[in-house]
């Protein structure tokens, strides 16, 4: 598995993946009727954001956005968002690329990251950010409607990195 | 003191307040370089948001926005921001407008209204929206670099409505 910079090429790669997950709609709070113009408008960052992909040979295994959480005064703590392909689920790719936001954060001198919106029966997600040092500082009650679960809790999860 | 659906007309009057506010830097995680354009982007919402004003005689004397806090499965949470002009402070304009946004969530059927990024020591906001039924769900540290106190918190906070 190799983690590289995301290019324009790899778009097509990744939007079934991002396309698919909204429409799931059990671990973003994002519109599942998005359009693959506002997915991309959505992912493929510029800078100060940055987005990479997972890869192994040509496929795509997982890919993550990063960035500021905030401009001007919440500018120095940043956020991230993750997507791993269903094919490679469990076998460590969403861990590979929380590795490399961190390093990529502790590169960019952030002072810690923030997960806005982390649905509380994600619990992989959930489990992975913890293991990494990640806290819940709050849980909003009820802020997502799971298809599923019914209305479950958004984590606010944070971790330091000074 | 009225409170109406701003219009196109109220921008002029608007943007002086929002630029100060964000060139202040004290109470909203916003480029405090930002452009009148990308104000009027920002705070001149359309359905499904909505952004209010509350004048006395011409005189613009504070606004809110108000809507989803997030698309798709976050979109029964809502949220609001508030600017009140200098000279009007201290008037009880901030709870009008409060008191609105909180109507106007209850009317569109939200089950709850979300803060995400209140600065600890703007109290007074705190103190507002605390006396309204707000509780701080969590609190980010250091998340917001203020140009007095250097990095200070910023609570999430939330009142439900059903």
């Amino acid at each position: 598995m190799e983690i590289r910079p995301a290019d324009a090429e790899d778009w097509p790669r990744i939007w079934p993946v991002l396309r698919e997950t909204v429409q799931a709609g059990e671990t973003y709070a994002l519109d599942p009727a998005m359009s693959a113009e506002q997915g991309r408008a959505l992912w493929m960052t510029e800078a100060p954001r940055a987005t990479v992909v997972a890869v192994s040979e040509r496929a795509l295994l997982g890919t993550a956005t990063m960035g500021p959480n905030r401009p001007g005064p919440g500018a120095h703590v940043g956020t991230a968002s993750f997507l791993v392909s269903a094919d490679a689920r469990g076998h460590g790719v969403g861990r590979a690329l929380a590795t490399y936001v961190l390093d990529w954060h502790r590169r960019h001198l952030f002072r810690g990251i923030q997960f806005n919106a982390v649905v509380e029966t994600n619990t992989a997600a959930v489990a992975l950010w913890t293991s990494l040092g990640f806290t819940v500082v709050g849980t909003v009650p009820e802020a997502f409607r799971h298809p599923l679960h019914g209305y479950v809790g958004l984590h606010v999860m944070y971790l330091p990195l000074t």
